[in-house]
């Protein structure tokens, strides 16, 4: 029977490289990919609506004769919530609430500050004028990323919120359009790809241009939207779905090997790690892992992860485990113990922490209310989970008093000086009175 | 005579197109940067120490033979420091104690809250671990800028700081290294180009690798910078330096014209723009930009900004001026009013505003309190200053009480089924009580 899962033991000699090799993951460097965005990226920018509309017959093989019809009005969304059955229906309105409620208490606001000689000194901050979300069609469309992604831009005060979700043979998800009208999304295009980031980063004569460009999407999406950062804003570049799990083994085994199963289940290239410092109950998440493996409907895609990209580590302690987190910097980290919230203290690197034995990252997926576009690759170490933040930027204000020029002048025009910037220096003097 | 600035008036009818083509600016895409940049990095994320050492060699004319011999120790940049005159040190300290004070008041704090069942959520805020600062050599080597990228760092908790700043011919700035020593900075290399951006993102034997990289650079720094996103993270692209003035014609059109020329002076591609509704005070900053830039020692780079991207634009009034601004986004906003607060108000793309007339721009560069590191090129439409909150970073927290894994698990579990996500269902059902 081949390996279902590896085993590793952070006292091996070599067991930094063993880990190193474990983590390594380079996003393919496609040039055939690169060469087509570029391509569907200028084409869009020249030809605007017709390009889009065509790439969208040829890729989507949605039979569409102008951009209008590629439009969802906001009575088929209405109509999609009314659709789902009540169980559905209150989930989903659940979720929403407690997303709302959490990402509130993210929210930013202005301020400022006056000196003793009457300069006033602050930060402003807005809202983002208009954005566009990218919703993945087809198999992984998920009405919980509407919700995570659109949310956060609504609480900041983004006015204008535009969907682009591909419908691949014209076929419609209903949870995703009832999740855009919960939302409160402004206007859904039923466009995806290269071609549908080109429409929301130059605008089309049917498609308005925005700002910023947020959501998940595959190699093709994620490199035009890496072509169009500067001219608009982008979120992270996500990688694979990572979980790593810190256990002191009193939790339930089979709950722990689920929790590995709820990150390898997303995709062959998703990473399930856990550090215990027990061998025993390392064994008995092994154990588990075999027996709950064939009951999941997705088990070749959790065993492929498993085999491939994933590990049961043996650790020296809990305080090993958490230098070892640190490093990993995951995407998700549960620390499945008794004294979760002093190990969490230890915790310096992490895209969400879920602490305690009750805590899946399951939850935290759908309805916890932290977002769940969280980041990959170890980018935890410089960046954060999608957030109000965001959606929100700052100006400086400086409103300096004709005293405060006196002082500041002095400064501002000794180091013009120094850097051989006269006009600077001559611009800061031309206030100061003699 | 040549015209020295181009004069526009929002009346006419094709203003919305003179103004579009006034601010069109697109970075060049030099495929031969692109590929020279490539070569390096590949190079140096192979052979490190080596590799730098020799670009070094040969792009600096440094003639160095080992990096140690290439890394400044701290007695080095302390003699800078005492080695300045007493204006320019006390000038020095001056502007570094404003910035730290300004950027103190922008530092985040941890939160969470615990809801009625137990639930406990939150957001715990970490500042990187280690950041590289890029220090531009040469002729633009700005010891303001120093300040401005490494005093955020400094307050957010970075603990090390390493800069680098290329010395070609061997030839070092004393004002750079002393504001080196004034903000904290932990570790300086006298290296540059792509090799010191590739030096810092792979790290070398010498050199630590860092988790983001912040500061202006030239066409192959900011290509490098782009080409290591993601592995670590960076900062913006920056473009030419913008300024926009509004100004209701009751301040010195001398110190307008000089506010225009601080900009102008910087590169010949750098934007400077006057909106005014008076077409006598527009007149009369025209005749001080003739009066004054023969004076200027760098008249030949702001002649040359002012003819090829400056303008005076006369509108109908202060509200419409308003209105331009924001589609402007630019850089520097100086509302040089009587109402300026409240114009500002209506303010809502700018990368920091200058209110009053005794706040010029250079007092923002250099001492006002706020970074000069501020979005360009429209940027400020979803982009901020540079500030704490970019060498700080967040992770969600999420401890799920026994209860409230009951009421969470039922929802999560029916958004789960929903997207045939069984094993995130079955997580979160585990810790359902029967």
């Amino acid at each position: 029977m081949p390996m279902l899962i590896r085993k590793l033991n952070s006292t091996q000699a070599d067991f930094a490289e063993q880990l190193k090799t474990l983590l390594a993951y380079e996003a393919e460097d496609d040039t055939r990919i690169e060469n087509a965005v570029t391509e569907i990226l200028v084409d869009v920018k020249k030809r605007g609506d017709a390009a889009v509309l065509e790439y969208t017959q040829r890729f989507d093989r949605v039979p569409a004769h102008s951009m209008a019809q590629l439009e969802l009005p906001a009575s088929e969304l209405k109509a999609a919530f009314d659709g789902l059955s009540t169980e559905q229906r209150t989930a989903l309105e659940a979720a929403a609430a407690r997303v709302r409620s959490y990402h509130e208490k993210q929210k930013q606001d202005s301020w400022q500050y006056t000196e003793a000689d009457g300069t006033v000194l602050g930060q402003k901050i807005t809202p983002l004028d208009r954005v566009g979300i990218y919703v993945p069609g087809g198999k992984a469309a998920y009405p919980s990323s509407v919700l995570m992604n659109a949310m956060p831009a609504k609480v900041a005060g983004v006015q204008e919120i535009i969907m682009v979700v591909p419908t691949p043979d014209g076929v419609k998800n209903p949870l995703v359009l009832a999740a855009a009208h919960i939302a409160g999304v402004t206007r859904v295009f039923t466009i995806g790809g290269a071609q549908a980031v080109g429409a929301l980063a130059y605008g089309t004569a049917t498609v308005p241009p925005v700002d910023k460009i947020v959501g998940p999407g595959n190699a093709y999406v994620a490199a035009a939207k890496r072509r169009v950062f500067g001219l608009v804003g982008i979120d992270m570049i996500a990688g694979p779905s990572e979980i790593l799990i810190i256990c002191d083994a009193h939790t339930n085994p089979d709950w722990i090997a689920m929790d590995l199963f709820s990150q390898a289940e997303h995709d062959e290239m998703a990473q399930a790690i856990l550090l215990c410092p027990d061998v025993a109950f390392i064994e008995a998440v092994e154990a588990s892992i075999a027996k709950q493996l064939p009951t999941m409907p997705r088990a070749e895609t959790i065993r492929t992860s498993l085999a491939d990209r994933g590990a049961l580590i043996q650790v020296r302690d809990l305080d090993e485990a958490c230098e070892i987190a640190n490093n990993i910097a995951a995407e998700h980290l549960e620390i499945s113990t008794q004294n979760a919230t002093e190990l969490a203290a230890k915790i310096r690197h992490a895209g969400a922490m879920f602490l305690g034995p009750y805590s899946s990252e399951s939850l935290g997926d759908y309805c916890a209310g932290p977002n769940h576009v969280l980041p990959t690759m170890r980018t935890a170490r410089f960046s954060s989970p999608l957030g109000v933040y965001d959606f929100q930027k700052r100006s400086s204000i400086i409103h300096v008093s004709p005293a405060g020029a006196q002082t500041l002048g002095k400064v501002a025009a000794t180091l013009a000086y120094g850097e051989g910037l006269q006009a600077h220096a001559q611009s800061a003097e031309w206030r100061l009175k003699n």
